[in-house]
C-alpha cells in the first residue's frame, strides 16, 4: 500500500511570509499524517519551507526539479527527481500528488492549479488572492477549495483521501 | 528570417460560439498577415476552429498534439508536431509561440496563459470571463493584454512583433 | 493531406566529413521530393548540414530544439519548436517523423534511433559503423534498413511511405 | 545528506529468465548497501523483478512512470512518479540515476543507455548481447562497463559513487 502523496505547489521568488509559514506548517502536518510530501524541489520560497517543515518532523520529501543537474536543489529534499523539461515538469508535479494544495500565488503555481484542474485533480488554496478564488472557482467550482490555515487544509486533504482509492 | 508564429490557445471541449467565430478570424487574420499559427491541433473547439479560419487564408498551421499518433488531428493542420506527452506539452506551445492570444477559456487555456507568463511572454486575452482579466492581471499587469475582437488582437500581435527580435 | 515528415537524425558535434555531405544531399533529395525535414534543429553538425541542404532545394524544414529560447538555432530551420526539455525533445522527434534516417552515429543519434525502434517507426542508417548495424539489427530486424548512399535511403523512404497511411 | 539513486533499467516484455534472475538480485543488493532503486516502475519484467528484489531487503523503491495515472505499476514500487510522457520519461530515469545498470536488452533500454551516454553518466552493461557490448563501447568507452554478475555490478557502483559528489 503506498503512502498518499500531497503536493505543495508555491511561489519561488516573491512568497511573502505568511505564505514561508503557512508552507513549513503545511509540510510539518503532511509529515505527521504519514503522507509523503511533494514540492517543485527548489532551494527557494514555498517549496523549500514546505520541505523543511516537513523534515522537522522526519517527514519524506520528494522534489520534482526543472534542471538537469543537482544545482538548486533544498537541502530537505529527500528524493531529487531530476527532469531536465523546465516548467513542463509542472504537470508531473499534479499527476504524481494525490491531492495539490496551492500556497501562495505566482505564474508558475496557477500554472500547476490549472494543470491539477484539467487533471481533474481537487486543488486546495490557501491564500489571499480573492482573484484566484473567483477565477479557478468559476473554472472548476467542484474541484477547487478555499480554505484558512495549514490545519484546515489538512482535514480537506484527510477528507479527500479518505474518499479516494490511492 | 524565420516567419512569426503566434500561438492561439483555448478551450477543445465547451468552447462557445462566440469563441469558435472569434478563433476562425483570428486564424484568417493570422494568415493574412503572413504568419504561422500554432495551437494544439486537435480537431476540436478553438484549435480546430482556427486551423480552419488560417486555411481559408491559404496559412501554414502547425499543430503541437499531445498523443503520440494520428489520432484526433484537425484536417486543418499542416504540420503536426508529435509529443506524447498530453497537457505537458502545453508548455512547448508557449515557447513556440512569439505571441500568444488566448480566445475563450477552460483549464487548459489557463495552464497555458500561466506558463506562458511565467516565460515572461506577452498574452493576449480574448473572452468575456471578468474573473479571468482579473486574475491574470493580478499575476502579471506588463504581460497580460485585454482585448474585445480578433481585430484588436491583430494590432496588439503587430505591435509586440515589432518591438521583438524574431 | 499532410505532407510525408522525414527526420534526419545524426550527432551535432564530432561529425565527420562525409556525414555531413551525406546530410546535406539527404536533404536537398527530401526538399526535391516535396516532404518536410525535419531534424533537432540546431546550428551544429548534421542536424544543420540537413537543413541547409533542404533549403537549396526550396524544402520546408522544421527543427526540434532542445532549449527554450532562440539561441543556437541553425538559419537554414523555416519552423522552430522550443521545447525547453533537453534530450527528452528526442521522443518527439521520432514520434512526428514518417520515417527516421539515422546519417552518422553518437550517443543522441543512438537514442533516438533506439526511441524510433520503442515506437515501431523504421529507421533507415546510413554510416559506417559497423557495430551499430549490428546491434540495431539484433534488436529490431524487422524495423532497421541498412543503406550505402543518400540515395538509395530516398528510394526505401518512398517505398515506405508507399506503404504508410501519412 | 541524499542517499544515493541507483537506475536499473531493462525490458518490460521478453525479459529472459537470467534477466529476471538478476534484476531481483541487483535490487537486492542495491537495498542491502542502503541506496534507493529506481526503475520505469511498471509490473512487468526487470522493472518489477528489481523492484521486488529490493522489497525483499526493506529497500527504498522509486518508480518513473509512462503513463498519467495508477494503471499497471508495479506493486513493489513505494513511490510512483506519474510524467505522463511516454518513452519522453526515459530521459528523466538516467537524469535522476546517479549510476545506471543496464539488465537484459530491448528498444526501450537501448535508448536508456544512450540518453545516460549523452548525459555522460557511467553506465553498466549487465547481459549476454555481444553486439551490446561492442557498440556502447564503440560510442563512449570511458563511460561503458561491462560486467558479468550482479555482485561485479555493485562493486563497480561503490567505486563509481565513492569518486562522486552525490
Amino acid at each position: 500500500m503506498r503512502k498518499p502523496i500531497i503536493g505543495i505547489m508555491g511561489p519561488g521568488s516573491n512568497a511573502t511570509e505568511p505564505d514561508l509559514n503557512n508552507a513549513y506548517q503545511l509540510g510539518k502536518l503532511i509529515a505527521e499524517q504519514g503522507w509523503i510530501l511533494l514540492t517543485g524541489g527548489r532551494k527557494a520560497g514555498v517549496m523549500d519551507a514546505a520541505s523543511q517543515g516537513a523534515k522537522s518532523a522526519n517527514g519524506l520529501t520528494l522534489g520534482i526539479l526543472p534542471g538537469e543537474d543537482k544545482t538548486g536543489i533544498s537541502e530537505a529534499i529527500d528524493i531529487a527527481i531530476l527532469t531536465g523539461m523546465g516548467s513542463a515538469r509542472n504537470n508531473i508535479n499534479v499527476l504524481t500528488s494525490d491531492v495539490i494544495i496551492s500556497c501562495g500565488m505566482g505564474s508558475g503555481t496557477a500554472s500547476e492549479i490549472a494543470l491539477a484542474l484539467k487533471a481533474e485533480k481537487t486543488v486546495i488554496l490557501l491564500n489571499d488572492s480573492r482573484e484566484s478564488h473567483q477565477f479557478f472557482s468559476s473554472l472548476s467550482p467542484d474541484h477547487v477549495i478555499i480554505v484558512e490555515s495549514p490545519e484546515e487544509a489538512i482535514v480537506r486533504v484527510r477528507d479527500i483521501l479518505s474518499r479516494q482509492d490511492c
